[in-house]
C-alpha cells in the first residue's frame, strides 16, 4: 500500500502537498482515535485512505538552495516578493549565530516545499506550539527562494559600537549609501541589520516563509520594515518576457541577466580580489529603494512626453528610433527635432554606454493602498545586485541627477546589505565564514 | 496574411494581448515612418511582421460583466483582490452619472481584456494622454471582476444632507453598521461613497483596472482608502479547493457558494419584496471589515488552543470531532472535557445553526508591511455579501461576542454598501435604475 510506504521511505523529505494528502485523512483518524487534542502528524498516514493518488510532487518547481552564489540573485525572477529588514535586538553573538543557523535549516525546508520546522502546523504536541504556521500547507515550493543581507549597522551602529566584533570585517564598499537630491526618505522603512528577500510565484508561499523567520527571530531580531510586492518589473533571465512597471512601459529590457556569465562576474559577484575578506566572495550588494509612483501626474501626461521621458515607445519597447525592443539603443539616431533618445531619457541616462557601469535589477510593483490625498501609494520597490554599490547602483544613481522621470517619482526608503555567497553542503549556514573566521 | 485582415474583421473587438502582438511590430513601422512621436496604433498592424502567432485570446479567462447579478459577487473566487473605497467630491448629480456611465463603459472593456479606453495606452495622439495606463498590456483578463457598490453616504451625508436627491430611494438596509465591542477602526480607511471591487487571477490586472477607474473619477471622485489583497481565504464555489488563512486554517468550508442556489436568493440576493425600490432588486449588500490578525500572538499558542478556537482540526478542516472537511459540525459531540465543538470557538458561534443566518464571504489576506513594533501588519480583508447586513453580518457579529477568536484580532475598518444587480445589455450602466426613476 503505497500510502503507508512512504513515511518509512522518505520519513524526512516528504513536501507539503504530499505531507498534506496524508495528513488530511490522517488527522481524522487520530482525532477519533485520540480526541480533540490527539497528536496528528505522519505516524497515522497509514490510516490515510487513497488520499495520495491526489498529492503532486512539489520538488517540481523548488529552486535549489544550496550553491555557490544564494538563490534569489540570477534565478528567473519570481512574481512576487516579500521582503523584511530587521533590527538585531540580542547583544550576545552566540544568539545570533544560532537564529542564523536556524534560519538557513528552515530556509532549506521551506524552499523544498516543506514545513519550516521538523514539527509541522498539525504534527506532534497538541500543548506546544507547531514549528510551522500552517498557511502554506498543500501549496507547492512556488520556485521560492530566500536570500540573506548584511547591512552596515550589523557591522557598526550610527554610533560606532562594534555588536559583535564584526567591524574589522567589514568591507570598505559596505557603507551606508549616500543622500541623492530629491530624497525623501523616511528612517523607520529604512536600513535594517539584517534582510531577507522572499521570492516565489504564489505571495503566499513568500509570506508564509517570512512569517516563519520572523517567528524563528522572537527575541533575537525584530521586524523594523517589510514590503510586499505584487508583480515583478524586470527579467532576469532571456527566457522571460519583459514585464511592465506601473508607468505602463516594458521595464530592464537591457537588465543584466542570468545568461550574461562574463558580465555577472564583472557587475555583479563580489570576487576575492575586492577586499573586505573572503566571507564575500561569491555574494554580491544588495540595494533596495522604495520609489514611490506619482501615477497620477504621470497618467495626466502625453504618449510623447512619456515616451521621451523614458527613452522607449510604449507599446513595442523598442529603444526610440528604432524598430524592436532588444534593438541596441542608439545614442546617435536623430528624430525630428533633436536626438531619437533624448539625452535626458532615464534609458539615455542609465544605459551602461553612459553610466559606465550595469545593475542586474529584480524589483517588484507595490501598491500599498492609498495616501490621504485620494492618490494611491503606488510605485516600484527597486532591487539591485552589483560587486559594489558605489560603481553600481551610487554611480547610476548620480548620473541620473538630470533623469526626466525624477519628475515622476519619489525615492521613500533606502537600504544596503551585503548578501554572503550560498551555502555549500548540509552543515553550512548563512554567514558562517564571516562568523567563523 | 492574419495580421492585416484582423483589424478588418473585428476593429473594436481586440483583446489586450492581441492588440498587443499588432502593436508591438506596429510601432516600430510607426516609429520609422512617422519619427518618435508618431501616432501608434492598431491602423499600423499591416506592418506588423508574423507576430500574431504568439498572441493568445484573452477571452478565454474572461468572466462575463452584463448578467441578472453582478459579476464578483458569487464568481468563483479569484487569486487577488484590489478594493478601493471613494468619496464623491462633486455636487453634481449629472457629473455623477456621467462618471457612472464612463465606468461602465471601461468596467465592460477591462473585464473583457481590453483597454480601459477606445484609445489605448499606444494609440493615437502622440499630444494627448493616451486612455489607457498601459501596464496591463499583453496580459489576459485573468478572471477579472469589478463590483460596483453605493454607501449609506451617496444617499445623505452624516450631516443628514441629500447631495444628489436619492435619500427617499435608500433603503432602511442601507445604514451605517452599529459599533461592536472591541472595535478598533480607524475613520480614514472606513466607510466612502461608493466603493468598486476588482478581482482577477492577476494583481496587475485588477491594480491596472482599479487605477483606470480612478483615473477616470477624476473631479468627480477622488480615492478614500484602497486595500489590495494577496490570497483569496474563502471558496464561493463547490469546484473550488477551501484555501487557508493566515492562522493557517481553511477558512470558508460552509461558505454559501455559486451553487447554492435556493440558499442564494434566501441570504445574498435582494428580492423585490424586501423594499427600498426595485433597483435594488437582484442586488445585494456588501459589508467589508480590515481584520487585523495578531499573528504573532496565535503562532505562539499551542495546536490544541488553536484548534479549539477556531473548532475545526488544522490539518484537515474536518470539525472537531468528526472525520473529513465537509462533515456536518456536530454541535452535540462530546470530546474529553466537554463539546468535541467548544461553545465559544468561531465554528460554533457563526454556524448557520447558531447564528440564524449565513453569509456569503470572498475575502482576502493582506500583509501592509509592519507596524512600527516589530509585528506584522497582516490579516484578513474580510468580504461578505448578504441579502440584508442586519439579518446578515451584524446578526452574525453580535452573535461572535464570546468568539474565543476575539482574543487574536482585531477590526479596523468597517464599510457597508448596496450593489445594485448586473447591467443588461449595451445601453446599461452602474445605477441606472436607481438614477434614473
Amino acid at each position: 500500500m503505497r500510502e503507508s510506504a512512504v513515511p518509512e521511505q522518505h520519513p524526512g523529505g516528504l513536501s507539503r502537498r504530499r505531507l498534506f494528502g496524508l495528513v488530511g485523512a490522517g488527522t481524522a483518524g487520530a482525532l477519533v482515535a485520540g480526541g480533540v487534542g490527539g497528536a496528528i502528524g505522519r505516524a497515522t498516514a497509514a490510516d490515510a485512505p487513497g488520499v495520495e493518488a491526489a498529492a503532486t510532487d512539489a520538488a517540481t518547481d523548488a529552486v535549489p538552495f544550496p550553491g555557490a552564489h544564494q538563490a534569489g540573485i540570477v534565478t528567473p525572477a519570481q512574481d512576487r516578493l516579500h521582503f523584511v529588514a530587521f533590527d538585531v535586538t540580542t547583544g550576545d553573538r552566540d544568539e545570533l549565530v544560532e537564529l542564523l543557523r536556524a534560519w538557513t535549516a528552515a530556509a532549506r525546508r521551506m524552499t523544498a516545499g516543506r514545513d519550516a520546522g521538523p514539527v509541522g502546523a498539525v504534527d506532534g504536541d497538541p500543548d506546544a506550539a507547531p514549528d510551522d504556521t500552517g498557511e502554506a500547507i498543500g501549496l507547492p515550493a512556488s520556485r521560492l527562494t530566500l536570500t540573506i543581507g548584511f547591512g552596515p549597522t550589523l557591522f557598526r551602529t550610527a554610533d560606532g559600537v562594534d555588536r559583535f566584533g564584526l567591524e574589522e570585517r567589514r568591507p570598505a564598499a559596505l557603507t551606508e549609501l549616500p543622500a541623492f537630491p530629491g530624497d525623501e526618505l523616511d528612517p523607520a522603512i529604512s536600513g535594517g541589520d539584517l534582510c531577507i528577500q522572499a521570492c516565489a510565484d504564489d505571495p503566499q508561499v513568500a509570506v508564509h516563509a517570512v512569517r516563519n523567520l520572523i517567528r524563528l527571530g522572537t527575541g533575537v531580531v525584530r521586524v523594523r520594515w517589510s514590503q510586499l510586492g505584487f508583480g515583478r518589473t524586470t527579467s532576469t533571465s532571456t527566457a522571460q518576457a519583459t514585464p511592465r512597471n506601473l508607468f505602463g512601459f516594458k521595464d530592464g529590457t537591457n537588465n543584466l541577466k542570468a545568461e550574461n556569465g562574463a558580465a555577472l562576474d564583472r557587475f555583479v559577484w563580489v570576487g576575492h580580489e575586492d577586499g573586505g575578506g573572503d566571507w564575500l566572495a561569491g555574494g554580491s550588494y544588495l540595494v533596495t529603494r522604495r520609489i514611490r509612483m506619482l501615477v497620477e501626474t504621470w497618467d495626466a501626461s502625453s504618449l510623447d512626453e512619456q515616451q521621451r521621458t523614458i527613452g522607449r515607445a510604449k507599446g513595442s519597447g523598442a529603444p526610440l528610433g528604432q524598430r524592436a525592443e532588444f534593438d541596441p539603443v542608439d545614442m546617435t539616431a536623430q528624430g525630428e527635432g533633436g536626438p531619437a533618445v533624448p539625452e535626458t531619457s532615464h534609458v539615455f541616462l542609465s544605459h551602461p554606454t553612459n553610466a559606465g557601469t550595469a545593475l542586474l535589477r529584480r524589483g517588484y510593483s507595490f501598491v500599498d493602498g492609498s495616501d490621504g490625498l485620494g492618490r494611491l501609494d503606488a510605485g516600484l520597490f527597486f532591487i539591485a545586485y552589483q560587486r559594489d554599490p558605489g560603481t553600481g547602483f551610487v554611480q547610476v544613481q548620480e548620473n541620473l541627477r538630470g533623469d526626466a522621470m525624477n519628475e515622476y517619482i519619489r525615492h521613500t526608503s533606502s537600504a544596503v546589505f551585503a548578501c554572503p555567497p550560498g551555502v555549500q553542503g548540509e552543515d553550512d549556514w548563512w554567514g558562517r565564514a564571516l562568523f567563523s573566521a
